[in-house]
């Protein structure tokens, strides 16, 4: 039997630069005698061959495989869809390689016949789990593959900020927001703001006040199976805004909270079997290109 | 049977501040039964009573508890030569509390007659091993609490490394170092150098550049269940200086290597119970010093 | 004659804990033989000896020297209002010393008879002059003390910006947001966001870009004698919040600019003779207290 | 008469890459009728045309302009020693632009027929001036272009200085060195350190420390008329590198103290008319390339 029998597609949306992309995609699935799933909000006008069904978005999550094409906000959202159910990912990019959409337009056709070849990398990514803590109780959980951000919206406020992990006092913070990262999300905005890169390998998350106004207020990385608490604190008329991936929203006033720990599940992509986390990042981080002359690989310690 | 039967003291060398300390914590010792052993490089000609047995520091091995008295410098040392036996240690600072040394000399009384009490916490660092790699083979494994680094030893030249996690190239990096820090030593060099707080209980090692030439350079946070490699490159005659927590030190030379990883075995530091890591870190790095009224813990997520 | 003859007084707003420095204040100015200004939204229905105006702000301008009771904050809305005209100001803190409100109300006694003796500094701080640029042309020029910022409104999105030095190009940013910083206003939010301490000796704007995207966006010094022109980029629906010194805000669009340079006048603060810059900064940024025994000053360079 | 009658020549010294490009130089001047003088130390065995000059480095005082081929390292120590003269000087890059080399080999016959037909651009940047100051007194000034430096020499060990501003204590610091950089320098090692990109327009220094033990301790700017001294504390034993471009060396010891501040004289750096400093930024820093369509300049404020 295949591996990836039902293969489900998801493009970026009003973007009509993917409609390339997207038919050479259908052509190499059919080709490969899959069963092709289009996500209906991908340009609703596009006329497919017969056997491409549309389906809504949460219809995908039966899918083997979904393939994302577009870039790492688009991959964003997919995952926070499409991981609860345990479907993988395979992200094409569009233009310029993204630290998730890794694969280019051009490489599609060699990479998918090799992965369905049952030639490929998978990779676990961690997700974050985030509550609203109000007076009536906990709010639903929700999801986040990058950050949990709280800002705030006008341009002239400092907050503050009371942090917890796993009910043990942190810290007070004053700072415009505060970031929550996953490892994944640690090249997102929680680097612009001072955080480090954390590998995907490792269970954690990053903390990182937005311009604090204390200096040693430096990023903290804790364990993802710890979870972190933030309250806003303030005048009863403080609010802030409260974010998931930068692409849901909800208003947080003083005296709230909100949570965050890894979800019980993961998030799995797929690779071609040459992909390199480092790879990426020296490219999107405009790093050095690879090892010198005899830089090869000794033993390892131990 | 009591807990911590024979206990080692080690003090810190040639300061003559920590005598009035060391005397009171002797008298404790012996008021509480205790066997009692001195590390015989504290204070040489110092009188004693005759049931404290002075003893080489390597002997300290067979102690329950060796505690020490000094600042985290001289607990660091105290680590690298008994957590391979597996010794917990206790630190009572002099003057002002360290990151690790966490018992003032005025609670020390009370602190140990709760420890001795079996009141107590018990808290595991993980250690760095590291290795040496020349032509020959690799080197001797050594241990460090905080870090290993390598830095460049004259003012003027610029040093160019290749790191590797696990034999996967990271990068090239033109800096004047290199920092690979334990949690524990997060807070230590590395946050000098830009790196965040890692939480103990993390198993990670940070990498640090040193004064990075590109800007894009920054801290990467990875598992310490993974092999960091350091290389150095340049002409033949480019020497740099290795150091474990800056307190041995040794010349690598262009095309040398070394490896760190987290050690088979960790360090145990035993606490009172009221300590919490993030009290003594806003203690030292001039945070805030605690909720505000109403912060108290709700339940957490999940 | 005596300096200072008519003396005003501004005290923070709503802030009934100013009311014992003010009441002490107005004694110390009777006793001097001072003419009393207040301004009238000071604490309105506070009982007053006779001889003591209630003035609207702007008519404070023809005021001999304006103490201003409070904190920074306060100062900052005191100099947009009464430096265009010349007067000079003196900071008398609330609690906790100011980089501006410098004065202790403890030490205030002392300090006033010092200054109406004549023995005083007087120092002089650039302001910041800004107009925004729209499609109709430039708008009527605004003062800051500390900083003009441009940021997004939602928490959701990055902005794009192009800048520009008396019309050479400088470079594009992406960012949420950009500080124009004067020298005071360095160690205000510019610090946050990873700007230098700017002497304010020295004539000069910085730049700092919040949470670039590009790791290498740093922040740039530039000469305050030179226009720095700021222009929002994006989607015709972009929108960003203008604001100086936090207190007045103003909506950015797409396409249109903001300039800021330095003022044609400058704000004049009186200090008591002992004031240093440096040691207010030590203070307000936890540095170290005095130069150690033997760091006597020796000839100078040249 | 000619401008640039007499044509100095320092090439970078060792490296046969720059052979071909003196060589074209060489023609190029001759093809204009330029006196060549070619510094003695600049490949000591190439053949050369009979009318060019070999002298000693000093010689070249006597020159209308010397054109350096090579990089930023040998354009500094050009300046040292030729802009006491007040010899301009024109920079001509290998391989790389650099922040002062900034003529590509393949535009220098273009650029140096505009420039020897007067149309160029003059630019002066400032110098800075340095003392050791020891028991004995002060000693001979010397050159910087970019930065004086002191940093430890062993890995080991943190320093601790004080620093003052015209004898106005600044603070006590305790890092692993100290930069004092000119706005040319803002871009060199400084930046490394953490330090702002200081327009060359502006008269300042910048001073950072490195690896500062408190977070607090953030770069300064200040004027370059005033002088910055720093005085290195400590043990008697302690020992510290005193480095100006990292070119030249000297042993600090604890007591001992130097200052730094502007020279009295320029360094001339000749330009083509294309020449901008933020193009230049924007290539060595990997910011973005140019305005977005419609960032036509508009008037500036006032």
């Amino acid at each position: 039997m295949h591996p990836f029998e039902i293969v489900g597609v998801i493009g970026k949306r009003r973007d009509p630069q993917v409609i390339p992309t997207l038919r050479q995609l259908i052509e190499v699935l059919r080709a490969h005698g899959r069963r092709i799933r289009l996500d209906e909000l991908t340009l609703p006008g596009l006329e497919l061959p017969a056997d491409v069904e549309r389906l809504p978005r949460h219809e995908l999550v039966r899918c083997d495989l979904v393939i994302v094409v577009g870039g790492d906000g688009t991959l964003l959202s997919a995952a926070r869809d499409l991981a609860p159910a345990g479907v993988p990912l395979l992200g094409i990019n569009q233009g310029r390689v993204g630290f998730m959409v890794d694969v280019q337009p051009g490489e599609m056709q060699e990479a998918l016949a090799a992965i369905f070849a049952g030639d490929y990398l998978r990779e676990q990514r961690l997700l974050l789990q985030t509550r609203l803590i109000r007076d009536q109780g906990r709010g639903a959980a929700r999801l986040a593959v990058n950050d949990v951000v709280i800002r705030n919206q006008a341009a002239i406020r400092m907050l503050e900020f009371e942090t917890w992990l796993d009910g043990e006092f942190i810290s007070q913070h004053r700072a415009d927001g505060f970031i929550v990262a996953s490892p994944t999300g640690s090249t997102a905005y929680a680097l612009s703001g001072g955080g480090p890169v954390v590998h995907p390998g490792l269970d954690a998350l990053t903390l990182v006040p937005i311009c604090p106004h204390t200096l040693s207020d430096r990023p903290i990385v804790v364990s993802s199976r710890q979870t972190v608490r933030i309250t806003l604190r303030g005048d009863p008329d403080t609010v802030a805004m409260y974010t998931c991936d930068g692409q849901t929203a909800e208003t947080l006033r003083a005296g709230e909270s909100f949570e965050v720990r890894e979800a019980d599940f993961r998030l799995t992509l797929v690779h071609p079997k040459n992909y390199s986390y480092f790879n990426i990042l020296r490219n999107k981080l405009h790093w050095g290109r690879g090892p010198a002359a005899g830089g090869e690989l000794r033993n390892n310690i131990k």
